[in-house]
């Protein structure tokens, strides 16, 4: 097991990865308010790990209610969240009451929001089971739920007390759920950090394999990553780079998704095509090299992600995009890079250039 | 105008008090932090003053979105929030928009868990047009909305960049109304402030006839109170005392309201009611001697609110009270008086105490 300590502004707290912790009450140890605890999982992971974890936590003297949510991003929605407040009130669920999340991202995200919002906040503990979730949701707080609108546009910052990201339930993962969280552990390595890149170009493999060394090792470096960039801004208010360098990929992202429906592609998908989008269009703006680009695009390849969009006129693709919240004061900010493992934010980038990225990079 | 900095561990910012604050682009100088504003009123209050704001706010060089929301504690709900969000998302508003809300404590409080949930939190004005608002919701934080099960259930703490407390807009508020927001200012007397409940016995009448220098004091020594209780415990952390003192009649108060549906009874009535509970059970304790609790019950009196609740049965009332969120770990705390300005929490009352008091103030 290795631990990365992760220390915001209101409270530390301990990152635990490696495989088997999903048995170890140990870890749960002193980090109850109060005996109390509500579990929010869902149907896909529910059946897979539901019984182990209530055993573990009642062996650290907790006291439990389960709530199981359908699962996928269409769920993800204000009436999913109400189901969550129902059953905690109906339980008596009091402001010491810890909410556990056992889950991917939209568990994650959910149980979150429920957590920064019932009773104006009670304590959180997450415990992803997607890698998506170890190296997305484990740093930075943020929580929320999507809107007929939007995504994500509804939720809070709110910290966890405590993160397990158990790669063992990685074992029970979909090929195309692991290469999505692929797409975020390379977009570590494109944003600030090398090296890390090149050790994923000589350990994909292992990766895509599930070698418990190499995704112990991958997590933890795409984790401390995102501390140091969220420890830096943690609210997201710096005015250029901070923590918008982590939406590498995702302007575009996000408006792959909301183009074809959310639930069609998977974020990590639409996030990888945004990086190969974000290469491209900085190799036309020259601060990339044409082998740069098939650098990025080979890696993501070989994580068997896509490096396409969809066939979306360019104009909607436009349009969705003027609607994310990368958008401030009306001008849109993309993440490009200057070169491999240095990104930076820039509103200044010509429309016919991006409109020339999106055509040479979809359909 | 008096001017009352509040000093909050994430920021401090000034609530104005006074007569003619809403005619003042000047106090909005540097205070929007960009031009886009949404100014959130409700069928009552927004055509009294709704133009008023935002020829002010035009003036201080804002872009305004207008949203006017049904009145009442019945609309404080999910429905009602989520019309904030469609406004706001049709409208294109970003992160840098400045939410202000023009009304009374629903209008506040659905107002600004909007701003602390759009897009995870944007800046927020408190524009509160009620004696209750003024003095209670400026100061603390506290927004959210109500569930079926219960009040205030889901929400957040969001703090403002700036309060305007503009006496000029009690003028139009009903003798009821204001009456209600007594009940809180009375309550900052006996929790800790001897001195301000004798100036309050002397100047009742004053304040009843709407005297601008008498409320201007009223409201800044009541504001004062409150932000020195909240400074000390922002979060309501505190085991014993701290923020928990300002509830003072609300766990009788919210099971009135409660018991006979959200709106019958007005807030600042439920919770007179419950101070004076609180007074009955402190002189079943001895901590109170009976010339104590006519001068509360003659305070209540003189400010027109009532000081018996509704006939409900004592064991309805024992129930709904057990929903209340100062329950912690199961055990009902309630705050009682040591002395006239002292108060304290305690969960060591014996049942059958409590069931007399509800016995002797009821029906």
């Amino acid at each position: 097991m290795r631990t990365l300590n992760v220390a915001l502004s209101e409270r530390a707290y301990d990152i635990h990865i490696g495989p088997g912790l999903l048995g170890r009450p140990d870890l749960f140890k002193g980090k109850l308010a109060s005996p109390k605890v509500a579990i929010v999982t869902n149907t896909v992971v529910g059946p897979l790990y539901l019984a182990q974890v209530v055993t573990t936590l009642r062996a650290a003297g907790a006291q439990i209610t389960t709530i199981t949510l359908p699962d996928g991003e269409s769920n993800k929605n204000w009436q999913t969240l109400n189901e969550v407040f129902d059953v905690l009130l109906a339980e008596h669920c009091d402001r010491a009451t810890t909410i556990v999340a056992l889950g991917g991202g939209v568990t994650g995200d959910i149980a979150g929001f429920a957590a920064a919002s019932y009773q104006r906040g009670v304590p959180f503990i997450q415990i992803p089971t997607t890698l998506l979730a170890q190296v997305d949701s484990s740093v930075g707080g943020k929580t929320g739920i999507n809107h007929p609108r939007g995504k994500n546009m509804v939720g809070a910052f709110w910290q966890p007390q405590l993160v397990l990201a158990d790669t063992d339930t990685l074992a029970t993962l979909p090929d195309r759920e692991l290469s999505a969280g692929l797409a975020e552990v390379i977009k570590y390595g494109l944003i600030r950090d090398l090296p890390f890149f090149e050790w994923l170009e000589a350990n994909i493999d292992r990766l895509r394999a599930r070698d418990a060394e190499a995704l112990t090792y991958a997590i933890e470096r795409s984790c401390a990553n995102k501390a140091e960039v969220v420890a830096a801004d943690e609210r997201e208010t710096a005015k250029d780079g901070g923590r918008a360098l982590l939406n590498l990929g995702h302007t575009f992202g996000h408006a792959i998704e909301t183009g074809v429906g959310y639930g069609e592609w998977l974020h990590g998908e639409a996030v990888a095509v945004g990086m190969a989008m974000a290469a491209d269009l900085s190799l036309r703006l020259r601060w990339l090299t044409d082998q740069d680009v098939s650098r990025v695009r080979n890696l993501l390849a070989r994580a068997a992600l896509p490096a396409n969009g969809p066939a979306l006129p360019v104009d909607r693709y436009l349009e969705l995009m003027a609607h994310d919240k990368k958008v401030s004061n009306g001008r849109l900010r993309l993440v490009l890079l200057k070169r491999l493992g240095d990104a930076v934010t820039t509103a200044d980038v010509p429309s016919e250039l991006i409109s020339k990225t999106i055509e040479a990079c979809s359909g």
